[in-house]
């Protein structure tokens, strides 16, 4: 595998590598994991596309027969095609359990906690993502070594899906879930309208849905299992970003340029 | 308030009534709750129907000023225009606390247990009715007799409503739930493709989502919030037809003409 020629530039050898440059080491050791004919779960944001862009470096040098992606965006879906990844539909690849089913996801992450569990979605795709990695056998983060925190929601929004009828009425009772949690505070992600106008538009999912940014002076306190619960049983909300229990790899790559590989226990 | 003019017609007096007559005793009886000034949140379907056009008549009559509505569906959106009441969007009724929030709903069921648990949304509706019920301070359900069941789930379908990306893997998630319970299916709902090509094509909510539609053979067994929970963690499922704890007064309309009206303990 390594012996392929590829498209995509080696990483730098030594250090002050740039972020982009960080991440990109983290998605081609991520990709080291991936064997011909495994159905992929291809994730979404800068990283992801470091790993997109090698796997497809790889296909076309012939080092991956049989591999196939299903991709967590439309944005992702359009960047793998771009990159010659054959693509599945998550209902074709999952439904086929055992060999024929997601082997394996690749996938950036906003945060990860001591214990793998993750903050995803602040590029917008938590619900698509969360299917796909939640359907597959493994799940390989990766990161750059800023993304390692304490505590879940400390360097910025934990983003929460929502249906937009009665989205300011969610975005109530969201805040009730964090009643008296000082300095917690939530607010309708929104993109300058397109017209122009100066006004904000609601953000839109590619499920058409609105997001809801949760903020939080230090991070998530408590059992981050029941918080999960009690936002997914307010009426209106679909779904959160953080990815609990899900990965079971994490590459790091350091600001030196080597890597830290982070199994589950 | 009774000795208003009425276009909508009284109920008959006596046994033998038909299940529309059933149905239209009880919403009257329910509209009785009404006091002016309420905001009100207003059901979806048949029954719920015949007290929107009780209350275009109240109404009209002068008999409840200041009263105002909002409602859980598109259809009864059109439906209380039509009789003339005044409507709100849910955020603008609810986010003014106390006085000022939606006083009380009144809807329809398709299922009331013993503990008013509710199975809603055969209709298609259920997720905008929870978020609008959910938000007021009481809750009056409106049924015919034949509505009363031992345990949800025994006269027919149970919905959830799913994001359409990946609904077919959801549902196969949603099955692994009931996974071992005899009788248990579930399907997708579907409505003949508007094409005419003899293809069925899903059926679309008014939050442009997908329904499942879940079967038990002798009703739900089992602790309802877990299974509530269970569902709700699915990444997929937007929300279940189950109303739990939700109703604080079922009114019935027994077969006879005569009216049992069952408060919450």
């Amino acid at each position: 595998m390594g012996s392929a020629a590829t498209a995509s530039p080696p990483p730098p050898p030594s250090g002050n590598l740039t972020q982009d440059e960080l991440k990109r080491v983290a998605a081609h050791r991520a990709v080291e994991f991936v064997e011909p004919g495994m159905t992929l779960g291809l994730g979404t944001g800068s990283t992801a596309g470091h790993a997109l862009d090698r796997l497809g470096d790889l296909l076309r040098a012939g080092a991956l027969p049989g591999v196939a992606g299903v991709p967590t965006s439309l944005k992702t879906e359009a960047h793998a095609a771009r990159v010659g990844i054959p693509l599945l539909p998550l209902e074709d690849a999952a439904s086929a359990s055992g060999a024929g089913g997601i082997r394996l996801s690749i996938d950036g992450a906003d945060e990860v906690d001591p214990d793998l569990n993750l903050v995803k979605g602040r590029g917008g795709s938590l619900l698509r993502e969360k299917m796909v990695e939640g359907a597959g056998d493994r799940f390989v983060v990766i990161v750059d070594e800023s993304k390692l925190v304490p505590r879940l929601g400390c360097t910025g929004a934990v983003p929460v899906e929502v249906i937009p009828f009665g989205a300011p009425h969610t975005l109530g009772l969201i805040r009730k879930v964090f009643d008296g949690v000082l300095g917690f505070h939530a607010r309708l992600r929104t993109v300058p309208a397109p017209k122009g106008d100066g006004l904000d538009a609601p953000f839109l999912t590619d499920n058409g849905n609105y997001i809801v940014e949760m903020f939080f002076e230090d991070g998530i306190r408590g059992d981050l299992r029941d918080i999960s619960d009690r936002l997914l049983r307010i009426t209106g909300v679909v779904e959160h970003g953080m990815f609990l229990g899900m990965a079971t790899t994490v590459i790091v790559a350091n600001k030196d340029g080597t890597v830290t590989v982070i199994n589950k226990k």
